[in-house]
């Protein structure tokens, strides 16, 4: 398959094609071969991807990054986006990967997008390939709820309390304020037996009881 | 201690100041503290140690750029380095942290470090970033001997063909080329249960060699 449309569906036009070549060449084929670019590319698309949910989700904290990103870059999800890419058609195997269904095998595909990052990085600059990796990942950082993250908050807490034993906490409602289409609720959340009282805000109680719930798990994960 | 002292040490200068004082506040002072930008510094550092060792040393593999790279980054590391910046002088933490010595600890080093490099990379994006850690790690990157890395591949294949249980690789040096001064060596390796037969060229006879295990190990790691 002439690799000009896979440059067209990455949106990215090699200056050196001899990096993208390489870059889809798996060690089965001969050398040069993609492990050192995928090495890099690896490097380049967790650091992007970092980039990106760091902009766009300003309130979700280190660990929720960092699961966020670990789903992100993880071989499933980019064998998928490899899929998407007829990714299979471009790579060059050997005998023996051909015969054995080499250009469906997720960690090849994987490893074949981390290497064309890489190759990317390479050819042109971190914004190149950061504007590749946006491109790619839009549809799936698009799908991600930051909700529904922050929605663990209560349970986190709660798992936090029963390993150590202790009674669950409590949530009172302290406040409501606004009119009925811009409501915001102030919720309290109390762990007697630490001391702990930590209050939340947010747009419905069930928000402002998670945002405590967040505050509450800070000050008993810093004690 | 006023924040321009290291703000030359890094041979960076902010626009944003509260970029930096994020960055040197650890979660025990309040917030906002640097966590979100440590998740962020780390993957940043990641990324450009994983470019300069790629650029710095092309012959070697993907697992001995990652062996590196993991020496670099690990947390001993990055502790040494902050403590030849001073660091724990400009990190602001809480009263507890404090009194237990929390400025020496190296995980709360470490991790201040990243959230700097996490918040020069927002500052001013990935090449000012990288300039920072190129200038920060130079020290330690040119104490690597790519050569002491690479001689483990005679070693590696040894053990490789010892766990198949099979009889070791055999070198015979088969040309010697140029001058005195800069002579050329070739060396072939043969592993005659195997069938594998690979070259190698090197300025000794002792890099021919590894030149040669190394492309055997390729070879038998493929089969």
């Amino acid at each position: 398959m002439p690799v000009e449309r896979l440059q067209r569906a990455l949106e990215y036009s090699f200056v050196r094609a001899e990096l993208l070549q390489q870059a889809l060449t798996h060690r089965s084929y001969g050398s040069p071969h993609n492990e050192r670019l995928e090495f890099l590319g690896d490097s380049v698309l967790n650091c992007v991807i970092a980039s990106l949910l760091y902009e766009r989700f300003p309130a979700l904290r280190e660990g929720e990054l960092s699961r966020l990103r670990a789903s992100l870059v993880r071989q499933d999800t980019l064998a998928e986006i490899s899929a998407s890419l007829n990714f299979g058609d471009y790579l060059r195997l050997g005998e023996g990967e051909l015969k054995s269904g080499g250009f469906r095998r997720p960690s090849i595909l994987a490893d074949g997008l981390e290497a064309v990052i890489g190759a990317i990085y390479l050819d042109n600059g971190f914004d190149a390939a950061r504007k590749s990796i946006e491109r790619l990942f839009l549809p799936l950082l698009s799908r991600i709820d930051p909700k529904a993250s922050a929605k663990d908050a209560k349970t986190e807490l709660q798992e936090l309390l029963q390993a150590r034993r202790l009674p669950l906490p409590l949530y009172t409602l302290l406040a409501t304020r606004g009119e009925a289409h811009s409501q915001e609720f102030e919720v309290e959340c109390v762990i007697a037996s630490l001391g702990v009282r930590a209050t939340g805000i947010g747009s419905s109680r069930r928000n402002a009881e998670q945002a405590a719930a967040r505050a509450a798990v800070e000050q008993v994960a810093s004690q």
